[in-house]
């Protein structure tokens, strides 16, 4: 889950809270990173308090015997449970 | 969970909330892969803000030891605690 | 969980929701996937916002060494946490 | 968890909640699966919202590498969380 | 989680209740079974909700390559998520 | 989750509940066992309700393939999810 | 989570709380050790009280088969989920 009011525990206005991290990629690329070995990058269109995503332009990599599999897919809807760790602008270039 | 009221998270009026893109595929195809190997197609006929699904005509993909198992059936109820992805119209065509 | 309420997440009226589904079925057959390898079918009776079942004339389906193994029991308590997809009417004709 | 009250779910008066068939279990023999290979036979003396069961005259069967393996206890408490199914009576005759 | 209150699920005086039993146990030995292969016997000094215990005097079980192991602790305090079956009075003489 | 309040569970007033067990335990050694098989021993500075504990002096243990490793650190924040058995004093002599 | 308030389990105004130690890291190197075999180093920039986390200048640890691989990532929205074990500072000089 994500908290959304300021976070009642840091007094630290200097913070960047994950809510306000994710708002701003709001209309941007991003690469998720999922539990297991599968990645998504794509367009994010919106989120809600449990951080499932409305993503667009989406390429789905998934590690199969064969190698690294990509699937595109328009428009989907992710789980927010299986989020590890989310880069905003997308997978940065040279990163395999 | 799906959030249903307008996410407090971002005050950002172009966002496409999970809960509304759900609602959109009420009565159309739509692709749901599940944790593990399983994954369905089916006609959206109703939901609940635990991602519990109901849905029509569906088939039911299953990886075994001999390749691809299709299940038909005519209406099921799907348990939301599964759904790691979920793609409106269905599975794209040339998608394997 | 099931949501007994309307859902407040689609203001969509032609929605059959998950929880009208299950209460349609009191007094016929169901057919109900449980996560793993185990399958029951059985007459509902009862249920609550737990998907926790009560189920009679149950026919329970194991995948076992030696194949599928099928108990019988009079009346059983489901728990509702094991469930993964719920067939009305119980399993059809010719589905393994 | 078992839903105590008159299911909000289904306006349907005939029936049988998870809760009360527990009930009527209070003092008689009941069979239960629990999660992985153990399973219980003991009369139920109480239980509480989680399914946490009070059991007296209790039989444990646990499958080991040396078979079947039964270890008899006067009175137990039993976590409800590993309570995957539960059979009214005991255990018949003839079942595995 | 033990429901502390007199359960509202089932009207039934005769009931033991679970919180009631572990009350019971204060001051006297137990053996508690927890998930997976380690076993605790202790006397039973304090408990909450969430059945985390404060044991003294205790031995642990623990079953190793080496064959079952016994470390003896003189107070600790146990969480009670891994507490699967709770036996009051202790290790039954002759059960391995 | 440790639950905070006097346990309105038990109207034994010699209880040691678990909360107040830890509290005491503030400014002196205690000798953690996590889920897996991960060992820490440090100096219990503060924690929460959730028994997140901010560790001081503190000696991770690992069994590796290569035997047990040690780590030591000198402030850490430990997430109380992992515990699964605390004992106040640290690590008793001879325990291995 | 952290439990942001005062704890209202210890009377004891010495304590170093969870939340305060994580507040005091902002700004600064953390070290942080995941479930599974994954480390991450980075600079504190938010937090919530799910212990989500935005970090900058990040180093991904990760053991793989062909030995530990590093990502160098500029910025990140970690899942606290995952998070096992925190490290203010960063990563010591020496530790492996």
């Amino acid at each position: 889950m994500l908290a959304p009011k300021r976070s009642n525990l840091g007094g630290n206005p200097s913070q960047l809270l994950p809510s306000e991290l994710v708002d701003r990629c709001i209309g941007s690329r991003i690469w998720i990173l999922l539990r297991g070995d599968k990645e998504i990058v794509g367009t994010l269109k919106g989120f809600d308090v449990y951080v499932n995503m409305v993503l667009e332009d989406v390429i789905e990599y998934e590690i199969t015997p064969e190698g690294k599999q990509e699937t595109r897919l328009s428009q989907i809807l992710l789980n927010g449970n299986n989020i590890a760790l989310l880069v905003p602008g997308g997978k940065p270039e040279g990163v395999v």
